[in-house]
């Protein structure tokens, strides 16, 4: 009832997107030309799509193919700041490691077989690609408009000590705790996911419910679901706690019509885009949103957060589902057409099928069938799938720079730096190899 | 951390009770007596107590030890109304009526897979015996301390169709929610933990995890927290979302002190309590404490419902360790030593250590060698674990009393009416022979 109401104006968007990339793939330049190789395919169509928008390779040596999404990667981007291209994760790396500092001392309660547990993902160096807090905390900064000041800069960068239940007044350790919330919401869903798809790893490590079982697995999760409560309860701001809850609401929303789609849906590209949506989206877009309510913003402001958000996260995942068709598995750290494998049809599938109709019937039966996923992998790479995925998360990709650029101007050269920072990820966010 | 400070006072006052029913059987009249057979003893003890304490039998001719706890069990109770024994539970079963509509409803997402597994205990007819719904509505009514009005006895018996984010501004259904809320929490914790006990049957029907998978019944049980904390959030009260954040919290420590305790807390009284409390007695302590809030009472009144709350956890399960001793497997509708055969030492095993210490060693290793339940079992019979757990459960019934007693007066018969049916429910929490 209120959930397809809620995705139903990003199903419409997204829709629209797809129509839009569509008709370039079949008039355009990427129409004209066959494929050989689906990987060979991917880096020309990044060189060709970036030489197309006038972008600059930039001086990195780097293929922007090749770039990967984290702290350490080298950008190649167009932003360039005193003398080097802007790196979003490190605006905020320390921030960010006070966060986790405080993260890990969160999770950690009097009860040692659970804080073993839950610390498991919030140990030094597998704490991923700290996406979510990155984006946050740029988000908190980029929004003052006000001249800069060293405020601004993060005065933050020490660990809040406080539990849980007391919120500090400060208004950036309260955006602290916000996206603390967020990243536990974040590993509890991938928690009860992993028990749920029997996962063997995640994040490079041996997956927790292998490591503990199951049993605490799915307690870790609750764990962690209970502390954000708490913590989110203690904000005492009640648009944003409504925010978060309806979070939760779309993590099982999604992973629930990804287990139980009936066969008509599972080709469905609205079906796709609505999971895709309340699994990967929802989360990034309502905390985006929440970060500018308790930044004290406007409701216009706190939307175009929101938009960033969602479009960031809509972007990443089609990238993912290209990579997924198209990647490394060295570069990933993980082995490709996984998808294919857990029986999933993603975007690179669903466009495949509107040319080769014979692929619904693999769909359908989630490629069960022996040489299901082989036949799928050929025609996927056949057809313009891959391409049109990447130019759906390329529509997504200027979304999100269109509602930073939306954002009223500001004085403050940090909240502008931040700003750029946030284009520079939704642009990394499609130019990733990893 | 904050778990421990929360639970120590609990710990404290029952190992208190703890040590006065030790008193009272060590120089009683009960610690005179041969117990030759474990049933025998318990009705002679719940007689014995009756009429120690100068309790009428009532005219019933149900025995009190066979009363069951439900709406259509017969109270043999000295509370007498309208010529008939009280029954809290018809007190408020058109309101409860309704909740259940609702709650089924609410339970209803679009997403038809899910709606079938959330509904599955809301089914009529599967709702187990309500208590908490029943407790909360009668505590919401117990309060008020005007003249009865037509309102307090109840103009909400129709279920409130407003969507779960939108909170109604009547205090009554906003109570109305928080008993739905608390009912959502708990069936969420008892589909996790059917998961986590590979449990097969529940309420007499069979186990959500076997019927739907583990998947589903892990999900739905995530469902179910999140549309509590949506519902939750639309409260917009923030102590009381702290309260029930907080109850999350206690009910996966609960599980996880059960699942991972060392050898040497399993024989550990405090151990024991502290984890009756986060399992068992805490959902409906802060329950009844958050619909003192909600009703605008004061902090000294919530802080009575609380006491009234705990007590009445802790009495029933307590009790329930008693009758997984002596129950009849025919009248419990589950097979008895069920906790000893889950490795589990419950209240009667821990006293029953104090006399027989060749027990400890069975306890610590969860009872897992071939005939180590049979012997736990007998030990326990020729002990005084029974009994004195059944002091303990009765010490507790006392102090539930105690806090309706000391409410402040009200005028309105209506809002007496409900205070003897609490004080009556917590005389058949451990009278109850189901």
């Amino acid at each position: 009832m209120g959930l397809s109401r809620f995705a139903s104006r990003v199903v419409r968007e997204t829709l629209g997107a797809v129509r839009t990339a569509q008709m370039r793939c079949e008039h355009g330049y990427l129409a004209s030309r066959k494929i050989p190789s689906a990987r060979g395919a991917a880096e020309r169509l990044v060189r060709a799509t970036a030489g197309a928008r006038g972008e600059g390779r930039g001086t990195g040596s780097t293929p922007r193919a090749a770039n990967g999404f984290s702290a350490h990667a080298v950008s190649a981007g167009d932003v360039v700041e005193d003398g080097g291209p802007i790196n979003p994760f490190m605006i905020v790396d320390d921030e960010l490691r006070a966060i986790g500092e405080r993260m890990r001392r969160a999770v950690t309660s009097d009860i040692p077989a659970l804080s073993t547990a839950s610390e498991y993902f919030f140990k030094l160096g597998a704490e991923g690609k700290r996406m979510r807090p990155t984006v946050l905390m740029l988000m908190a900064s980029a929004m003052t408009t006000g001249i800069s000041t060293n405020a601004a800069r993060g005065g933050w960068r020490e660990a809040d000590h406080a539990p849980a239940h007391e919120a500090p007044d400060d208004v950036r350790r309260r955006q602290q705790r916000l996206a603390e919330i967020a990243e536990m919401i974040h590993v509890a869903s991938l928690l009860h996911d992993d028990v749920l798809d029997n996962a063997a790893t995640r994040r490079g490590l041996r997956a927790l419910n292998l490591e503990v079982g199951n049993k605490l697995a799915i307690l870790a999760g609750d764990f962690l679901l209970a502390r954000a409560s708490v913590t989110l309860a203690s904000l005492r701001n009640t648009e944003v706690i409504e925010l978060l809850s309806r979070v939760l609401e779309h993590l099982v929303a999604g992973e629930v019509m990804q287990m139980t789609a009936k066969p008509e849906s599972l080709s469905s590209m609205e079906h796709y885009v609505k999971k895709t949506y309340y699994k990967t989206a929802s989360l990034i877009a309502n905390s985006s949103k929440a970060i500018a309510l308790l930044g004290g913003h406007g409701e216009k402001s706190a939307d175009l957060a929101y938009d960033y958000g969602k479009n960031l996260g809509l972007a990443f995942q089609f990238q993912d589902d290209v990579l997924d068709f198209i990647g490394s598995e060295s570069i990933l750290g993980k082995p490709t057409l996984g998808d294919l494998k857990e029986g999933i049809a993603t975007a690179p599938v669903l466009f495949a099928v509107e040319e080769f109709p014979e692929l619904q019937e693999l769909v359908e039966r989630r490629f069960k069938h022996s040489g299901d996923v082989q036949r799928a992998h050929e025609l996927v790479k056949k057809s313009k799938g891959i391409a049109r995925t990447q130019e759906l998360a390329r529509e997504h990709r200027d979304l999100a720079i269109a509602a930073i650029d939306a954002l009223p101007v500001s004085e403050s050269s940090y909240a502008n730096k931040c700003r750029r920072a946030l284009k520079e990820l939704a642009r990394r966010s499609v130019e990733r190899s990893k």
